[in-house]
């Protein structure tokens, strides 16, 4: 009989475990919402925001002498219990919600009610001491709140990853080092093209990544635009003069994100193109990853009846049939998460649109894919780093086997016997299995051994000069 | 030191816990994959779906002679646990990985062994008795086993998707007769038409889920394309004559899915049609029920300022700011949970595409896309039709009222009346505000009051008649 | 002052030059949308399948008792030049117009009257006598007309597409003939794995069209279904008694369509599912057929730093400025309008989830979709076949060579020496660069040249058998 | 026998028409392509763009000294003709083409070694004295000529859609100021939710149009880094000494397009990532003009059973059969194109994660699916603004009854008189038809009427002060 207490909402009465921190909306939404079956409290960055927010918006509601200090200091004691990651497990609704965030709002105004009930000497459920709307979420809309936590949390988790991206940037920054005098064939088309080193290679994808992270800092401060003091829809009904611009300070120097209030309220409440722009990013990381893997995948095809340029380490046995395979697992992995990033691209362009009027309801369906992608990258992109990248040696000799027994060097003679008489040579030496040597050199004399030897040094392969006759 | 165990690869050694049943291929996934957090035994009926093709791989390859009955009935023994339900921790691989599912065989091969081994009496790891690659995969490759347990599983959970829309659409099909006799205006790009029934627009419901049904018991029928046999790449390397068909028959009948041998092993070994119809009907669906709750949606908003034809059962507070507000929840997730869907067939459709030579490296990622959807779209389907459908009335007196206030009604006077003639009407009406009767009967005087009742009786606003002058 | 007609509707008048025989509500579509720039007459086959749809309903009409004779004669008369394929240029509005095709069909319905006139011998614009709304489209709405016109024009698309893909599937069938004997190595995941031939692959690219060419034939089948006579939304609403099934039977005789009515014409009328599914096939062909060029451009790449398995036919120099240089660039052109197929999904998709109520307001968008992706991929596919399939030639010695050089082939020694003793042979042919035979028959002596000679034979290469020891 | 020439390339000999200035290479692509149908005239950016890199060139090839004067001077003279606007029917290449863009180069490079020629006083085709590859291609690629030429293309057409963006702005901007005083109700979650001003509403519009301005600026940036003088690859092979600046340089000067050159040429040259930022911006656009049509819609929805706070301008009769029936048409052709461009963002991710090693062969069909989008987008957006939005009134009325006769404004008691007191008011009002005024003032007694008249004045709805008891 004591083992729960009785909660109301204005739709009626539950039944409450005792033990519990939510309430009967939290409940509600257990029972309604059960999608994905992944509870919020998957995304501990996110209760972490939103408990930034509260204490955010109770200091600056007490500051605006609508929030007593006996209450205000109870939310911002049970805020800071969920800062420090404490209460974990009553974050219970699931990912994907009806309700644009409602259900995780009071989900977080539920708890916090509650511990601070406790911390104030209160049994919990007793509101009128400390009430989850009226004072938790006082001045507070969740079409403000759930937004700024949202966005704080894909600060956080935007940052994370850039990180990941960093460390995979640098791997191959070391290994265009290490592999700088490799003289390989460049393959536009997969034609065999004209020569390269495969650091020029490896340090194209260190470039690729690091514009990337260049990217990402950009929509990082974009997201930064919140809409705190919005309230329900953008008109900051029910909020204090002042409380707009207080609480957006108070929250960016206690949380330390450099948030900023949004100049347009009732745009900022609906809009999603932050969002929008983030995941747009994250699909662009996702294919430059993507096209990265494919190619060490292609470099490393083989042993014998592939390119067989490099060697990525080796991992697992390949094959449960095929005894010493070993394939490229690594790379196969980040492809594959790269085109999850993708697809929820997708789901979060059908999510954005799919906003009416003075809201974008469908924001949680945005917050899991935005969650996942960037999770889910993030350790796609430190597993490439550390279990491929950093293990990648070249296999020198055949890659430079290729070059000098390759069509496409007839390029360098371009500039000195013209673009129809090298095609010419081209097109023997495909024909007959010889070399652009034997026909150039020895056959038809068209140019000297000496010549020969300056245009195909080693230096001038993997450093083209211009060379003219 | 009795608590691990030492197995080898071909890659080396590793000490294994003692008490787990997977090994040292199962170990390196473990350490290589680490990238959505989700083991595959979230997925039950893929690791039963397994374990049939296990069982009847064991029983084929004892009937080509080439395993002996004790082996054999090690592998049943064991096999028959994991369909049973058992072992599940067991299945530790993360839900993407790379291998095109190599490790997730292993996963299973290693299990297998180890429970048959205790079976047998021996100890864990003493592999020379019951070997995870020699036995358990005897006769086959990740390639024919994979794709296979992938196949099976999708057809149950296709059966299982198929049953929560049946279950929608006879919800329609009630609400259907149930509103049969409510008038309300039919709406074409959000602008007043002409009059039809409640009860039509949900008997088009309940069609429209009718035929996604018929669309997934195609595509049911499309998976049970099944490439056993195939082993490596399609050529049957290392199976014994006639085993592909023999494996086929007792998969049929062990597991009571109705799998057929495919006529060309090569192709269907690398080919992902199959897969790709199914997420295109996935997404089919996800479109048709994303439509119907956005219709549900439009016409129940309000309750004073929308249209407010219907209400939805009212599960939750709908706002922590708003008091009073209820919003339509359950349509909001079914929502999101499509706009998931058409996301994950944007990943099957990059991973199909992926595919190369011989293999699609893929397939992992299309088959946590594809069971996702499956699993998040039939939750949505159950939880619309429950919380939803079943709870919707109609509000009779609005509807009727804005038939009556209409002036689309004007289109019943076409035939009589003349395109002309009635548009004349119809702006003479939107101009001054003045209804449809005043201007036809008692203004211009057009056709009398009896023709007048004559077409706007109830019956034929419902059935309209066709009525000439 | 003679060069003009003035011709009005209810928002007006406009003057429109005496030439043309579309009238004013064309007029106004011509001056409301300037989208693409490309106007409906570049799908003659839309506006062939439009004229069966009015000439069919004018019989109906005419059975019915509610068309003249004179006026029905008229129309069939218009109608059949356009079937005929003249009056092209009449058919001015944009491939993408709002409206819901409404433009559209009031295009053929102008040009038709006015044609309709002048074979009446009266004068373009005296609609008194064939009016376009009153006559040509009596006892229908765009909502019924317009689908029903998309639905032929698609059915005789998908028809073409289909001669399309068989041609191309036939191409594959005789170079599996041709290369059926070409043996070389499969690989998986690009790693070598174990022997096949050249023909097997070819017949697999044969196979996977083949399938392609069934899902095709039975959404050809699923789009027959139409919804004539539902008039604005289902309802049926001043069209005649039995018209319905009338004018379907009509259609199905002069178009020779098997079109069939549908049975909920409410739900007929505003769904998608069908152009859903057709865009999916679509999409599904476009992944195939996009998987078989990126394989081509793999086996074709080198000449002398790729695989080099075969030539595709020499199209044009590949570089402007590495001589010689040729590409592959017909299945590069194939898969770029793959690429687009799949964007056009997208876009069919977002529309399809549009629709509202009793209307999909965006079918125009998903036919300017459909057209283009059918068009462009029939095209692609015929060039596919014609410029590159059929003259694809193979490098026997280059493939055969990989084979035996490969590692690969130590998996035929499985069932004989073990996977863990197999293993230990592929891993010393990787790290010392012998071959399998020198480390297995001549160092281990595990067995005997001639049991070797019997493994591999080019006949059990070709077509393994099951080899025990 | 005069009426053809004769040209050739290392595949062979044809005959060209004499009249046309195109040559061999350029035939080749026309019957190598036939896909869309459209040739790349309809890009006159992109001929124009490609006429400023091929003067450019040559100018820096001159400075440089492998050209001579008199060669530079023709390629120049002939440049300036195409960016003048002439020849350009001699542009045939399909706009989607294998090959990576060689046919748009070479058929570039051919009209202008034709026009050249002829201003030189030669015949057509006589190359030795000025030769498409040799000399209006020197130093350069098609992987560098032809991705500079569709950045500066790109650059144009974003600046021209940014000022189709800045008009609807603009326009919206005026109606937010027309409307500033009209109050209606908001709604989140198509529910009634809280009072707002149409103004509002458009100023929210007007907000975030102004924002995807700023993100269209920040890509316009990034697609100014080009990579001429990377020539085949990125080594820069074949070009003089100092080129890749100067031709930079050079090209700035003469086109006005601020184009840097990019520090790592390699990754330059295979790098898709600036148009996938473009793609992913449009598609941001798209997605937010379209959520603001779907508004439109809304709020004109109607006119009697419907929304109807505002009016579109009434653009063409709404339906074949429905008389007076006028749709909004210009909103739906907008959210119709938005879906075009979401579907095109799609083709350009597939094209980018396709790219391979030093080359993405995929360009054609980004360019194709950019050009497109930002055409018909930009085209869209005019249309809205002068047929749509300028025309837009506001029905106050209807606005301030809804506003009256809602529950929502119940929210405005909240402060005062708690959550759920102001909720159980509600409630009643929900269940019995009542106005809140009624419940709270007259029934309930709970605020005065003075104080109600404070709070519900219309300067306190329109902008909500903080009102405490």
């Amino acid at each position: 009989m004591d083992k729960v207490r009785i909660e109301h909402d204005f739709l009626g009465e539950k039944e409450i475990p005792h033990e519990v921190y939510y309430g009967i909306q939290t409940t509600r939404a257990l029972e309604n919402f059960h999608i994905t079956g992944t509870p919020i409290s998957k995304e501990p960055l996110f209760i972490k925001a939103f408990a930034y927010v509260k204490k955010a918006a109770a200091l600056a509601n007490h500051k605006c002498g609508v929030l007593s200090k006996e209450v205000t200091d109870a939310i911002v004691y049970a805020s800071d219990k969920l800062i420090a990651g404490e209460y974990l497990d009553q974050f219970v609704t699931d990912m994907i919600q009806g309700g644009a965030g409602t259900s995780v709002n009071m989900n977080v105004n539920e708890v916090i009610a509650n511990i601070g009930l406790e911390h104030m000497g209160r049994a919990k459920g007793t509101y009128n001491y400390l009430h989850p709307n009226n004072h938790v979420n006082c001045s507070q809309s969740t079409n403000d709140a759930y937004p700024t936590a949202f966005r704080l949390a894909l600060y956080w988790k935007i940052q994370a990853f850039i990180e990941s991206l960093e460390a995979l940037q640098q791997s191959f920054g070391r290994k265009a080092e290490e592999f700088k005098e490799v003289l390989k064939m460049g393959r536009t088309q997969l034609q065999d093209a004209v020569p390269m080193t495969l650091g020029a290679e490896f340090h194209g994808f260190s470039t690729t990544i690091r514009e990337d992270i260049q990217r990402l800092h950009e929509v990082k401060m974009l997201i930064c635009e919140i809409n705190m003091g919005a309230t329900a829809i953008g008109t900051s009904i029910n909020a204090p003069q002042g409380y707009p611009q207080m609480v957006t300070d108070i929250l960016q120097e206690i949380s330390g994100v450099p948030v900023v209030l949004a100049e347009d309220l009732i745009e900022a409440t609906c809009d999603t193109g932050a969002y929008v722009q983030v995941s747009g990013v994250m699909k662009r990381c996702a294919i430059k990853v993507s096209k990265i893997c494919n190619d060490l995948r292609l470099l490393s095809s083989g042993p014998r009846a592939g390119l067989n340029e490099i060697n990525l380490p080796r991992m697992q046995p390949g094959s449960s049939i095929m005894p010493g395979k070993v394939n490229p697992v690594i790379p196969e992995v980040v492809n594959q998460t790269a085109y999850y990033v993708i697809g929820a691209d997708m789901t979060v362009t059908m999510a954005a649109e799919a906003g009416q009027l003075q809201l974008n309801v469908m924001e949680p369906v945005i917050a899991y894919s935005l969650f996942n992608s960037l999770t889910f990258l993030e350790n796609a992109c430190y597993t490439l780093q550390s279990k491929c990248i950093d293990g990648i040696t070249a296999n020198e000799e055949i890659c430079r086997n290729m070059v000098m027994n390759s069509i496409g060097i007839v390029t360098s003679l371009n500039p000195i016997l013209g673009y129809e008489e090298s095609a010419s040579i081209a097109k023997e030496a495909l024909a007959t299995g010889k070399s652009i040597h034997e026909i150039t050199v020895l056959e038809r004399k068209l140019i000297t051994q000496a010549k020969w030897d300056e245009i195909f040094s080693m230096e001038n392969l993997i450093n083209p000069k211009f060379i003219n006759i």
